[in-house]
């Protein structure tokens, strides 16, 4: 039985794998370890929830295809979601897990070691979630003749510009969440427990659009409440929907681990009308981000095309407008590569996806109304087509 | 408007603080940084999603409270879920967030100098998830008169057992996963889309039960189909269920950050003898660790007493059989402290919580019949209440 669809085509994987063999000749690394899940699946097409153990993919600038490396459970995993050789996939001892003297990367060093690479120059995810201080330990340790440097993430930069099949992906992704955001928008009201409101969205988002079954978001949805709403990360409560109150939902799309994330703004009941205003201003400063994210500006060009909307209307926002968006695992769905704020000069090319978080966290109330978008010929093309405006639901 | 209901009276947290400072004692520690979400809520209640950006709770060993350390907009989800005074709630500047060269750490690094505390003996989580190998670089680079060492997760050890107010939550979550179980094997059948069933699983571990709304679970629901029951981490696909095969869950209740996970194996169809058998078998070996499972008795005894029916079955597992569970946020639900398995020789305490993963995972299929449990006076506990058996949907 055949329980797995592969999605990309050889060619496309071999393609990626080259490119980032590219990267490697350009900043000298002799061999790259990736933690990063989303570089992991990027490269192989590996997938599955084994990344709370210490697990990477290897590519060596010689080797043809990369390796796997990780729980002897989940090599299977690695058989049926990959296409690699099985001399390229290799588990590490079970007694390695949690354990408090030795690591599995005691064994990734040997592994290193033993196919000839103890002398190379080695780049490492220096700041990827799962890539810890003690995995680095381990490995240091265990390959004294190496050199160590951060590869500064480089096939995260990698895959900064999607494929037409991963546009394909990223596009249902943007359906899955508008379907998910109307279903939220469509069962909230006053009185209505938090959680029940959370748990439509997550039924949406997993069943997702004819032709896309959905997939666990990077982020579970947030949605503050009240004076919860001046900051962007609290989670649900069981307490009902009050009466005449500002809420926000942030969410995403997924399919096959393409994101497309989305902010609304809600109001319960009749919003005050300084809140319409700053809602009004918002959408414009995002129009005025999408027209400007055309191939050849740069990152920093898109934030200064919001921020002077902003700035005519008397607001301000300190924190970055927009990231880079595309596959990703938990816990956060930014390729952590290009931002859209001041002093990122990255020049937009055509299949550059991105996030614009048009989020303002005020003093006592926030207002967000983002898109997500494929930088196309004339701009920004969103992915998602919910109601552009500051909803109200009385 | 009072939006967060605080679970836990300021003396217990005084009570955690105080257990904490004791063990750093007892390790030599002046300092410890906890980047463990979970050890972040643990010690002062905060909660949010924003563990996708270094943060962490410092605890000084002549320092009342902890200091909270993190991104600027999340600091406001410190004062809204913590009673920490404003002064031990410190923010990063914003430019900080996935800067190539600079670190929010490096301004982590300057607190804990201004604080006075440049020269203390520092202990840190090495193996944490998200303290990655640069957030130990900026560290330590920024307090070149500190000495540091791995904390060997001495907070995660605190945790173990659970207080009276812990436990209850520990069941509420017990039984939302009840409900979410049940709930799965009420709408599987073959032909039903894979996510329709992930759907319903999401919808009734979100709703709760009633008097306990349901928190996301710490893991996605895991459905591996068919000869992916041989590996225990894939996800669901768009694939109808076929007929006429093999399932198994994995899924979590989880309340208020409080998990209980559980395993069910299904058979769609009529099951072959061989897998009833192994479903009786493993049912039967975790009988013999629930009643093992008492104060007194180490985790390994538990492990034997499982391996042993195993033994006498012609059967063996080679991945530890269980480990420790409570409070916890993504990638795992496990708390990285007891295993259950050769050589972990912790004693058993009233309180303390665990998931038996009776998985056997085979060259060809898997079965898995789990239990959580909190460790009561005559044994362990069941958290759930499930059908023990192969469960048959014909």
């Amino acid at each position: 039985m055949d329980i797995f669809e592969k999605l990309f085509a050889p060619a496309e994987f071999a393609r990626r794998v080259a490119d980032t063999k590219a990267s490697m000749r350009k900043a000298g690394f002799d061999l790259i370890v990736c933690q990063d899940p989303a570089n992991m699946c990027w490269l192989t097409g590996f997938d599955g929830w084994s990344f709370y153990v210490p697990q990477c993919v290897l590519v060596h600038i010689d080797e043809e295809t990369p390796i796997w490396f990780g729980r002897a459970q989940d090599a299977k995993s690695a058989r049926i979601t990959t296409d690699l050789p099985d001399q390229n996939i290799v588990p590490f001892s079970e007694p390695l897990v949690q354990h408090p003297v030795n690591h599995p990367y005691d064994e990734l060093a040997q592994l290193i070691r033993e196919r000839g690479w103890g002398k190379a120059h080695i780049g490492v995810e220096m700041d990827a979630h799962y890539y810890t201080a003690r995995c680095h330990q381990h490995l240091t340790k265990g390959l004294p003749e190496a050199t160590f440097a951060n590869n500064a993430d480089l096939v995260n930069w990698a895959r900064l510009i999607k494929s037409p099949a991963e546009v394909r992906l990223m596009r249902d992704a943007g359906r899955i969440c508008t379907h998910a955001m109307n279903r939220a928008i469509e069962v909230m009201k006053p009185g209505m427990p938090q959680q029940n409101v959370i748990a439509a969205i997550y039924e949406a988002q997993t069943i997702g659009v004819p032709g896309a079954g959905g997939d666990y978001a990077a982020i579970c949805p947030l949605m503050p409440v009240g004076e919860g709403t001046s900051t962007p990360h609290l989670t649900w409560t069981d307490k009902p929907l009050p009466d005449d109150v500002l809420t926000m939902i942030e969410i995403a799309g997924a399919r096959r681990r393409y994101h497309a994330p989305l902010t609304r703004t809600i109001y319960l009941g009749k919003p005050p009308q300084q809140m319409l205003d700053v809602a009004k201003v918002v959408v414009e400063g995002v129009d005025a981000g999408l027209a400007t994210a055309k191939p050849g500006n740069t990152a920093e060009q898109v934030e200064a095309a919001w921020q002077a909307v902003l700035r005519r209307n008397g607001l301000r926002k300190d924190s970055r407008v927009g990231y880079s968006i595309g596959l990703s695992y938990p816990p956060d769905w930014g390729e952590r590569t290009v931002s859209l704020r001041p002093g990122d000069t990255t020049e937009l090319q055509e299949g550059m996806c991105f996030h614009i978080q048009s989020g303002l966290w005020l003093a006592d109330f926030g207002v967000a109304i983002s898109e997500s978008f494929v930088v196309g010929k004339g701009g920004g093309e969103r992915l998602c087509d919910v109601a552009r405006e500051l909803i109200v639901i009385e």
